[in-house]
Order: structure tokens, then sequence, then C-alpha cells
């Protein structure tokens, strides 16, 4: 048995509360306002890493330099410039940032880097180097990274979890993520960096975190499109003295599901102009990947968001949807409620004032579930949506500028 | 050679043009604000009818009943209310009217129902019967029928030419459409109703007309929705000189393509608060279904539409988007263009002030084309798209009311 607790917004919590791991964020005036825009990950030891790439074809820079590496101590991160659909020159500016970097500091053993923004452009390398000759590697500010990162993000995403165990042995694991627009169900679609200090293998770590992406992130969805950037990385420093082999590996995956699920969740609350959180809870599909299939129509579809969004419990839309997803259906076999308020029973509408009333009360909640029940075998998966209201088309509509 | 002559409209245009067709609108009381909301098109003779209905695996009860039906000289349809989801009452309740139909109007063969609107509230049969046994089937009024199908339709639509061959025949086609919301290359995804009074087989008119309907509705999105009602019926009086064989038929799908064309780009440019009509043209793909899935997943992105409201030429979200839809591509050989101006050619990014200024003007414009040559071979395909914006939101966030 093991003892959970959950520590965040705090310097030492995110990706500093890990055994080993410093990070910093700062100005290096990629954002004209002189917001933080630069942040890093140090590990004072070489760590095991696992990753998690976009299937975007057109993967920016930072994905191709990165895939394939399994040992690194650094990563180096910058927001407002996505170095994507930059060719040669992307993979050229961000090998020269590298190289200064490793120059500059002796520690450094594979650093990796991530980039988050505009498409297109170059990035400002020199203005980069310039501010990473300064980075301080001893400095333990785990916050101060989780706000570089962002772009059109309303808020930091910051987690961590120390882990006792009855033995008296205490792993920890945590993280920083940005999200906000361009998050789907195709893949991870954001930044997210994990530390933990279990001692853990490469190979494990990575099939553990590939299982748990499936569930959280992948689960996830802003607005349907996939980002030329999304990377999760997972570093272990090895410093605590918990061994995850087969006969544990289960609590360090329940670990990993809370970082990883408290992040999903938070990059589709804080989805563009998004104002509420819908897990959509699919029940009674053919089998699960039907159920997905539901699930990731329902979440991507515009016209159940913008019902969302004026809280109206058109259940209608979730039917038509639905249909829409081409899986297997029956409107005679079909259940709809939004939490405990059934809206329509197989075949029968039971939609009247006084449901209204009830459903639009679930409805002006910040979270709910939408549950469908397709009464057609014993399929399920949840995925977490957000509405989509003014704000979105305000913030997308002329984001460059 | 042939001549073709546009007529639009007037009375005796649309679905009234072609010889034999009679139609009407007006109001049953489903719109509370006394619009239209009841319509009806007849022909003399029993007509040759061929059909593309919704992919829905939740379609509505007039789907249900008109499937198979290949012959027919009546077509009732109302708005407000798409007798979707209503089970067996719905099937019921149309059936009722139909049969109450046939008994005030002797001369009815296998009448036929469309429905739109609102879906999982039961038909208002008894206002619908009232109102229909006032129908007047000597009158050719296709402009009342147009009005009253629309549901959040801004226009009415509305479409004939007239063919005249060098020997002097001549035949007409033309129809009536709505749209709006849902609009969705899936399917068809709207109601649309057009008579021809060629002579033409019904087999060879159900192969014309699925044809011609993948280059044009198929090829409209609004929202990527597909309504649970879509239906295309094309009507044959046969009343015309004029039979159309194999010797000709490139002719009478010439003239259904324009009939279809015009309306898919009508949907689409009335696309719920939609300002702009954008064709996007691909070209280059490794072959055609690739490069319609790219247009496809283009004209149904969020972050494509939100950028064409803003007037934004982000050919970065574009590049994003071909990315995400998983065909092959190669940021070195893509090529985007928005009009003639080109922003991004083979991993070079063209973009600065004066092609901004440029592309600005371009999409200024109420129409323009964004061409991506992918360069990857031959393929190619042409999708219509809208932009979105704060209207879509308003419009859908409460439509119930």
């Amino acid at each position: 048995m093991y003892k959970i607790e959950k520590i965040e917004n705090q310097k030492l919590s995110g990706v500093c509360l890990s055994e080993g791991f410093y990070a910093d964020g700062m100005s290096a005036g990629l954002k004209p306002n002189g917001d933080k825009d630069l942040a890093f990950i140090y590990s004072d030891v070489v760590c095991e890493l696992a990753s998690v790439f976009t299937t975007n074809k057109m993967a920016a820079a930072p994905i191709h330099h990165a895939k394939g590496v399994t040992q690194t101590n650094f990563i180096v991160i910058n927001s407002k410039n996505a170095n994507a659909m930059t060719g040669k020159y992307g993979i050229e500016d961000l090998e020269e940032i590298v190289s200064s970097l490793t120059q500059k500091f002796s520690t450094l053993h594979n650093p990796l880097m991530s980039s988050t923004g505009v498409i297109g452009v170059r990035l400002p390398k020199d203005k980069i180097i310039q501010k990473a000759s300064e980075f301080d590697l001893s400095v333990k500010n785990s916050l101060n990274a989780s706000h570089a990162i962002m772009t059109t993000d309303a808020f930091n995403k910051e987690i961590a979890f120390k882990i006792s165990l009855d033995n008296g042995d205490v792993f920890n694991i945590g993280g920083i993520a940005k999200g906000a627009g361009m998050i789907n169900p195709a893949m991870a679609t954001m930044l997210a960096f994990i530390t933990t200090d279990a001692k853990i293998e490469q190979s494990k770590m990575q099939e553990i975190l590939n299982d748990v992406n499936k569930m959280t992130f992948n689960a996830a969805s802003v607005d349907g499109d996939t980002s030329t950037n999304d990377t999760v990385f997972l570093m272990s420093s090895a410093k605590s003295n918990v061994t995850i082999d087969s006969s544990n590996e289960k609590m360090f995956a329940h670990a990993l599901n809370l970082v990883m699920d408290f992040m999903a969740k938070a990059l589709v609350r804080d989805g563009e102009g998004a104002t509420k959180l819908v897990t959509y809870k699919i029940r009674g599909a053919k089998d699960n990947i039907e159920a997905e299939k539901v699930a990731k129509t329902l979440s991507n579809s515009l016209l159940i968001k913008t019902a969302l969004y004026g809280e109206d419990p058109n259940w209608g839309r979730l039917a038509m949807s639905i249909g829409a997803s081409g899986v297997a259906c029956d409107e005679t076999k079909l259940t709809i409620s939004y939490d405990d308020v059934v809206l329509y029973e197989k075949g029968v509408n039971l939609f009247n004032d006084e449901i209204e009333v009830l459903a639009g009360n679930v409805m002006k909640q910040a979270e709910f579930d939408i549950t469908c029940d397709l009464g057609m075998g014993e399929g399920s998966f949840d995925a977490y949506g957000c509405d989509l209201g003014y704000k979105y088309v305000e913030i997308n509509a002329d984001y460059r500028t």
C-alpha cells in the first residue's frame, strides 16, 4: 500500500519536487510585453527519457531533433515561436542554440528543445542564446518555468505528487504543461514535462507513458486540431530509493495517471475561451474503439460545443452526432443523461419543463458529465471536452498579432 | 451543342420551370412568427425519382419513409421540426399526414415528406394536416416554397436553367434548397429538391445524381456535422422532347452540376454567420482521395475558420492542418497561395509586409480561393468552406428557443 499527497503551485513542486531536478523561467524578449518566454529543466544526473510526440506529418524541428533520444538531462523550452515549417533553417537554429548551451554548461548531456507558438517564422535564436547563457542551473523554480511555457493559456498548469510507501520509502512525480488551442484527440497536443525520481527502466517507463497517455491527453479535445509541436517528456533521475518493477508498476502508473489526468483536464478547462469542462462518458458501445469514436465526435462537435456554451440541454444534437459518428447505434436503445438527469431514454423523450430546469442547473456548473449509453454492448470511453463561445473566436481570429 | 440560360428568383423558376411541376409555400403556424413553414412540390404526372440521403445512423422518420421509393409526384415539406429521434411516433405521424393528403387529393402517387428543424420533438401533425388540406395544386410559386423550407437560412436558395439544343428542342432543370448549419462533407447535409422535364431512366438519373453530388454537396462544409435529415430529391416529369441517353448524358450532368454547384455554394455562403466563401483547391496530392481528405480537413478546421473570419493570412495553420490530416506531405514540397498571392513555396516562407497586405486584400473579398499544392502527385479536389465568427456562436448557443 502507499499514500499519495498532492503538491501544487509552489517553487518546489511541478518538475522540481522530484530529487535532482532544477528549473526556471525568464523573459528573453520573445513576448513583446516582457512576460516570461524561456524556461529550462535540468537534472544533475543523466536521466532516462520517455516521450510521446505529435502525429502531425508537418512535425516541427524540435520533434525531429528529439525523436529517438532516450537519455538527457536538459530541456530548453521557448514560447511564442513554434519553430515549425522552418525547414533546414529550423533544425540549424535549434542545433546552434543547443550547441551554445553545451559549450556554456559542461554538465549537459543530449540537451533537447521544445517550442510552441506561431508557425512558419524562424526562431529569434540570438535572443534565446543570449538569455540562455545566463541560466542558473542551481535554481529550483518550477512555477517560473510553468509560466514561461504559456502561450494563449489563461493560467499555468503545474502539479506534483509525493508517494509514500508503507516501508517509509518515498518517490516523487510531477510536471508542468501548456495547452489552450489546438488541443485534439488525435494525440497529446500540448507540451508537458514530467519528472520523477523513481528508478525505472526506460522501456518500462515508455510503455507506461503510452498507456496513460491514451486515457488522458489523447482523451482531451478543445478544437480538434493537432499541432505540429505536441510533446510529452517524462524524465527519471532515479534518485529515490524506490525501484519500479513488475511488482509495483501499477503504483507508478497510478501516480503518472494522476499527473497527466490533472494536466489533461486543466488543458481542456483552459481551452481558448472555455467556460465548462465536460466529461463525455460513453457506455454500452459495441466495443471500446466505437466508444472512443463517439466520445471524440461529441467532444469535437461545434453544434454541441456551442449548445454547451448557451447552457442549452439540446440532447438532439448529441443523438445527431452519435449517428453521424458512424458507430452501431439505435435510437430505441440510446439513453442520454446530464449528470443524473435523464433526458432521453431508449426511444422516449423525457424532456419537459421540469427536466429542462434540472438539466439547465447541471449545465450551469463549471464541470459536469454527459453520459450516453448506446445499449449496443460493453464498450466504454471517457473524453474531456469544453464549450465554445465568443472568446474562442476573439482569440483565434487574429492570433498572430 | 446546346445553350444554357439561367433563371432565378421568379415564381416560374426553381422547381416550377420544368414542365408539369407546381409548388407553393405557406404558414401552418409551426414558426411562431408566422413565417412560411409548409411547402409542397407536385407534378401532374408520376415522376421518376432519384435520391441521396444522409449517412447519419440516426436518420429521421422521413428518410426511412422515402428510402427505396423511385416514383412519386408529390413532396410535402415542413420546417421548424425535423421529426428526428421520434421513433415509431415519428413514422406514425408522417404516415397520418401522408394518408390525409392521399385522401384529399386523388391524383397523388406515393407522396413523400421532408422535414427540417429541431430534433426529438413530435411533429405538430394536426397543424400540418389542417393547412395541407388547403393546398392548391394548380399554383406555380417556387419562390414561396423556397422560403417555407428555410430554418436559420439568411436567404432562400432557388435556381433553374433552360437548356436549348441546336435542333430547337428545350428541357429545363431547377430546384430549391435550404441549408445553413449542420453542413458537412460526409454527405449532402441539407434539403434540396430538383425537378427536370428531361426524359431519363431512373437508374441513369440516380447514377448521374450520385456523381454530381460528390463534387457539389459533398464538397461543402459549414460545421462538420451531418444532420439526421439531409436529402436530395431529383424528379423527372419527362414532359420535354429531350431524351437523355448515353449520347447526351454529359449535357444532363452538366446542367445538374450547375444547379447543385450553385446550391452548394449558396449553402456555404449562408453558413450560420458566415461572411466568406472559400474554395480550397488541393493540388498535387498523392491521389484524389488524399486531396479530398486534405480539402475537408482544412474546410472543417476551427483554427482556419476563425483565421478566415479575422482576415488573418495565417498560412501556418493550413500547413498544420495538412500535416494533421495524415496524408503524404513534405514541407519542402508544399506551396500555399491565397488567390494569386503565394505565401509559402516549397519550404520557403515568402511572408513579409508586402505579401501580408496583398494576402489581406484577397481575404477581404466575399469569395476567394486557397490553393495548396502538396507536390506529391497528381491528386486534386475542390471543397467549399466558410469562416466562423461570433454570429455562429450566437445562432447555435440557444437554437431551440
